[in-house]
């Protein structure tokens, strides 16, 4: 296996993405804390170019292993990761191709192609994407950036965790717990470990049938959720975590994890509307979800929730903050 | 009348409206701005508690006038000025009172009640609001604190053209124009005050037939718009400017001013959706609105568009976002 993501590889990491990424303050609304009895704040990664916290991963991927001798690139990704390395490849000048399941977001699918990326549609259902983008690396002489299974990707997602220890820090608070959105694991884990020793519980926060990261870490080992009819959560599908987001999460201690169903997830999006005026897409409200739907305690506590991302269809987006 | 507004006392507001407000760095997408042809900026006054840039007015004027020796507060308002006072009563522990007319948006009028405020809803077209506001004064002991004639009301939106330039400053770049949807006045006001003896164009935006300022402005003298049927524009249907947001103007070398229709605004609403994943109500994308309809040029320049406020239905804004 390849070595464990580090406090000081995202550290490293974090003085790169800032050329890609501009860190937003925490947010939080007085309103909205009186109302659950404790302090909120929203990590929002959805003002980013990609609309998303994955060109962190991405662009340290880029940075530390290809910009220096240019190659094709191949991402698989239900969206965020794919616009992402679409977006870095358009800027950086190289070719790249994603391999996207075919029920994707139309705004997901759309960037890509606007960014000038090859995009390979398959069906979630009957298609290997890992397989597809390896015959495309072959046919192209390029190289496949994982979305999660990478340390450097791992470290890049973490930089995350790094901007809020550091805003903690400057502003003299301590952090109880910060609720993750959970697919693949890569954003848990880089926020774990740069939490590594500290007392601050990080939450892995999956949707039912899709709950990798819980099972393995309650299993000890690596194993797979069901999966079934897809989840207006689309950015958290993958059926397990890989071996290293696994062990990294291990490591960093991660224990208590959270399971919340879509009713949730739309309330949470709602409520970002409502008191913050984002539009955070349905993955990236899962944090938010759990806090409302009762399974994180916010009570007395400093919360995070992590917003992960802000691609979300104008249609799915209009109808949940109508209430339908 | 009252002296003017100067950049000191901007500069003095701006300290202590870090107490309720907190700024956020100004947004940019390149592809967006590949897509434009020059640089866009967004300032963005959307994820303050009261959701808007008159908290920064309505605390000023609180700080410098009353908390000393707290009474009654009143304010007329559309919404926006009224929110801020109403939650910024509620925190200081201030008896408050909004007068609103009957077809502000919901959610502001909510928002108000939520926060403990008594609400007065009037009827634009047939009664007067200042006088609804002096009569209410009357009744509780109270003080009126206006939305826009007022000096520490205008240097406390002047904050906002503070922010803009120290992170211009610190970047080490020079902003051509100032976009600012404008309804009294005030905020424009505030922002050119800043600017006064920089090379930055400060242009405000009105709509058709509630284009006080720009009337005014033109004729050297107060200069009523005519009104007409309400706009989806809420924030910004003053008639005219006052005698102090005028001559503030003036002072300060507002020359440049455009008129944009519902066509663009909605156009700019779903732009900065798209591109931000934000939700700005409709008068607070009237400088992108501006910038789309090719009322100011972006080309090979530095152009911020100040995003006022998020307070809007979810109902318009989800149909807004698509198409309609």
């Amino acid at each position: 296996m390849q070595p464990l993501p580090t406090p000081d590889g995202i550290i490293a990491a974090a003085q790169a993405v800032r050329e890609v990424v501009q860190p937003m303050p925490l947010l939080e609304n007085p309103v909205l804390n009186r109302r659950l009895g404790g302090r909120l704040l929203l990590k929002t990664e959805i003002m980013h170019t990609s609309g998303a916290f994955k060109i962190r991963g991405a662009y340290t991927w880029l940075k530390r292993n290809l910009l220096s001798a240019p190659r094709p690139v191949i991402a698989c990704s239900s969206g965020n990761h794919g616009l992402a390395v679409a977006q870095l490849a358009q800027r950086f000048g190289l070719d790249a191709t994603i391999v996207t399941p075919a029920d994707a977001p139309k705004v997901k699918k759309q960037g890509i192609e606007d960014a000038g990326a090859t995009l390979i549609v398959y069906d979630r259902a009957r298609e290997n994407r890992e397989r597809i983008a390896q015959q495309r690396a072959q046919a192209t002489g390029g190289v496949v950036i994982h979305p999660f299974d990478d340390v450097d990707v791992i470290e890049g997602q973490g930089t995350v965790g790094d901007e809020i220890m550091n805003e903690a820090r400057a502003a003299g608070y301590t952090i109880d717990q910060i609720a993750v959105p959970c697919g693949g694991g890569g954003l848990t884990a880089g926020i774990a470990t740069m939490f590594i020793g500290h007392s601050t519980q990080v939450i892995p926060v999956e949707v039912p049938d899709f709950d990798g990261m819980a099972r393995s870490l309650k299993a000890g080992i690596l194993t797979a959720a069901p999966g079934g009819r897809s989840s207006i959560c689309d950015g958290v599908l993958p059926l397990t975590p890989s071996a290293l987001t696994l062990v990294s999460c291990q490591a960093a201690d991660v224990q208590h994890t959270v399971l919340i169903d879509e009713v949730a997830v739309r309330a949470a999006v709602r409520t970002i509307f409502t008191y913050f005026h984002l539009a955070v897409e349905p993955s990236g409200a899962m944090g938010l979800a759990a806090v409302l739907a009762g399974k994180i305690d916010p009570c007395n506590k400093t919360t995070v929730v992590v917003c992960t991302g802000g691609n979300v269809d104008p249609a799915l987006f209009g109808s949940i903050i109508n209430g339908n």
